[in-house]
């Protein structure tokens, strides 16, 4: 499928320019190993930066920054040689992290699957000092190791400044003000919610500025969501949907993400789930701003979602589950994804049902309603196992949290029986967990539409909260309160720990929990 | 002693434009361990060029690309992606090598004490591909080792253009060529030199191109003798000779080397032979150009130079040797600098004296006069040990090969005495041998100037011939025929192998041998 240039035209004309922060660090400390901490990992302060000012460094030495919160910018190093005229170049070894772990464990010994140039780490040569080094590559941490490979012997190196550039398109001063008699480890939560969302902000809504630093439409679905609570860059959003629009697969289905760099261009990754939230996405940002250019322009890729995604049922109204797809749902090796998708299928149909209805496509909407109604009625009859009274998925008939949440989502059965249905997975809990921050936001969105809503902040605050005491800056892209090392990906340090989908206790508390 | 700034500024007007040239690789090779190589390695073949560009790489692969000969400049890579989007930033490791040495063994074994930041390695991360990438900073090698530390599992990665950009200030179009009738080995030898110095001439002449590429004026004074006879670049040291009149310290000294940036600044090293060497160079610069307004300018920075030296001599008319001073000569931790310093004091005297002359500065010339009569008297009464028909030196009355070329050079004796005492060392050689091209440059100069010629080319064959057939390209910083790893520094990766002070062959073909 060619691409469409004019959408993608209308999306760089949106691009944001970013505004920038000076961010100086605060403190010198150090990781110490310690069992009981996250991971492993305490930060133990060492030395103030007033002191870093007043000394120099030779081969050897290394010192670790702490810049008191997460960033994502651009690093400034001022380089003052103290002794003779520097008579060789300096050697520095620059490390950052996200996290203590990243500072504590050596790169080396990475043994991951994602590529290990993910790893926030720099060797520099500079030939000519002083001076005034802007790092050209962005960096996500909030710690900043510096070791000092070597000067020579008739000089130390000095760092009479060192700071970053923050950057993001979110501009916090829009965001509204919480009420007061808030609990605390709400505002709490939902300030962190923030910095993670607006990190994530930038030239379009990355799922993580460390790691993959790409516009996936899982995330920004819910970082679209949290943003019309709080920073309300209705643009930003528009600009991510356009050239989500403008870059179809072959077939003319929505890539699951696409790259800015070096220029717009789709993946190849194909998720089931991903295309159809193009549909919801875009929903949810018509409802926010009632721009009707944009659901004309965009409309016929939305309904192309719906027709693609039917295209997937079988003679009895059910997803194919086979080899030939991926549909995401969540980080779980054995969580099979049929009753899931069936649901997201309904979810989004449901939604592109009331766009054909704004826009007075009434025969488009009569299709949609019937495929509804076929594919609701098909989970009911094959997918709802009545002795068990849940949702099972696939040819082995599983039972997973994720399946009944998106069940609940799609508005399958009434509000009584889903709000019985979530409860009862507290009381007896399917084998097959949830992993991601992006599965527990689906469960805490099906409790509230259940009418649970003490349950939902409930876990949120057995979730999120945990995070928290966890040390977040930022929320993570993998959190697991039992298995504190979880990583997909075989190693945590590879982990996002600032990750869109993470964001949305700051929506959850600004749209159901301030009255 | 504060900067002449009308000098830094008359350097700076004559700061020359480089001219570049794009070299290609010529082919892959692998350096193999080997006994009788030099230094344990020899560069075999494996594979075109050609080919390089239709294979593509993965993480852990790795070539060697060798340019064909010495380069200095900027290495231009084109990376190209194959198979999906690349999801993650490439991570390389360039390894630059002069020599087969630096390819074959691990830089982070280096144990010497010069910095480890001379070693020219680089690990980059290139977050955006496909890219054209020039490195920021000038490297100085023939060999190119890459290694593809990780892309990802989904993108391969090609070079399908690997070029540098070398850089000089010397312009070959205007080197004579050599009589058809020049012995081959001459011929190469020849080249071999003018290449050495090509590649020393940038916007100063460096002493070596990979280390430490700085203005030095031992070997200003040699690559301006061999300049006048190829690339006739006199405004290139008269910049020098500007740099270093202009920024003396804090006696009025010549700084042994000058930086260039951030800003000129002289260096804080001071050694007697080399502050010296501004006149001997001034001298020549003359001699070459008959340029009488860089004479004015530089004359009385020249004259202090013999005045500050001349103040170093004893009651007895002989340089003190104590523990406040260094003086130069070789790179020999044994040798006494005593009786050199002498030689070299008394050859720039009499240089000296000869501008004071042209000068018409008659009260002047007569004061260098009575002091070179006055210093050659004494050494001769206080170092020429009548018994053994040799110059000593110091306390000890060591006996070295450098005393001897330098009281040679300073025309103590009379012809025929040099031609004797000369031969006289190959007969009996002194324990304390030379170690520098620099040195040996300083022979052979001794060994014409004493109607030696065929003796004078023997030599000149037996250090740079055998050069040659170890494969120098170019003419290296040290060399020992019979202990070929040889390295002050600790390690012959930090060696410079393309560097001024060896590049004198061209000089003596060229005024000596063409007749």
């Amino acid at each position: 499928m060619p691409n469409n240039l004019k959408l993608i035209e209308i999306a760089q004309t949106l691009t944001p320019e970013l505004s920038t922060t000076k961010v100086y660090p605060v403190q010198l400390v150090e990781m110490v190993p310690e069992q009981d901490a996250f991971q492993g990992w305490s930060v133990k302060t060492v030395d103030t930066v007033e002191n870093l000012l007043h000394r120099t460094f030779v081969k050897n030495d290394s010192f670790v920054l702490d810049f008191g919160d997460h960033q994502v910018g651009y690093l400034n190093l001022s380089l003052m040689p103290v002794g003779s005229p520097p008579d060789a170049p300096l050697r520095l070894k620059l490390t950052f992290g996200e996290m203590p772990c990243e500072i504590g464990e050596s790169f080396d010994d990475y043994q991951g699957w994602l590529s290990r140039s993910w790893l926030q780490d720099e060797i520099i040569n500079v030939d000519v000092l002083p001076a005034q080094i802007r790092l050209p590559r962005r960096y996500c941490f909030r710690y900043l190791k510096i070791e000092v490979l070597d000067t020579s012997r008739k000089y130390s190196i000095a760092f009479p400044d060192i700071h970053v550039t923050a950057v993001t398109s979110g501009d916090a001063s829009v965001i509204k003000p919480l009420p007061a008699c808030l609990a605390e480890d709400l505002r709490v939560m939902d300030n962190i919610a923030i910095k993670t969302l607006q990190d994530c902000m930038q030239t379009v809504f990355e799922d993580g500025p460390k790691r993959d630093r790409r516009l996936w439409i899982g995330d920004l679905r819910l970082q679209a969501q949290a943003n019309y609570l709080t920073f309300q860059n209705a643009d930003l959003v528009k600009r991510c949907l356009y050239l989500f629009g403008g870059m179809t697969l072959k077939n003319g289905e929505v890539s699951a993400c696409v790259f800015e760099k070096p220029h717009p261009l789709a993946d190849d990754t194909l998720l089931y789930d991903y295309s159809l939230f193009f549909v919801a996405t875009l929903y949810d940002y018509f409802e926010a701003t009632g721009d009707w250019d944009t659901l004309k322009d965009l409309w016929q890729i939305a309904l192309d979602q719906l027709k693609l995604a039917a295209d997937r049922l079988d003679e009895r109204g059910i997803v194919r589950d086979d080899t030939t797809w991926w549909c995401f749902i969540d980080w779980h090796d054995d969580l099979n994804k049929q009753a899931s998708a069936q649901a997201v299928l309904i979810y989004a149909l449901k939604r592109g049902e009331r766009l054909a209805r704004k826009l007075q496509q009434d025969e488009v909407a009569a299709w949609i309603d019937v495929t509804i109604k076929l594919a609701s009625a098909a989970a009911v009859t094959h997918l709802w196992d009545a002795e068990q009274k849940v949702f099972i998925s696939g040819a082995e008939r599983q039972v997973s949290w994720a399946s009944q949440v998106w069940m609940v989502l799609a508005e399958v059965l009434d509000t009584a029986s889903h709000a019985e249905l979530l409860r009862s997975l507290f009381r007896n809990p399917p084998a097959i967990g949830m992993t991601t921050p992006y599965m527990y936001h689906h469960l805490i969105e099906a409790l509230i539409l259940s009418g649970l809503k003490d349950m939902a902040l409930e876990q949120m605050r057995a979730y999120w909260g945990e995070m928290v005491k966890d040390g977040a800056d930022c929320f993570w892209e993998l959190y697991n309160p039992s298995d504190k090392r979880l990583s997909p990906y075989g190693s945590n340090l590879i982990n996002s720990y600032c990750h869109a989908w993470s964001c949305t206790p700051t929506y959850f508390i600004r749209k159901y929990f301030l009255e």
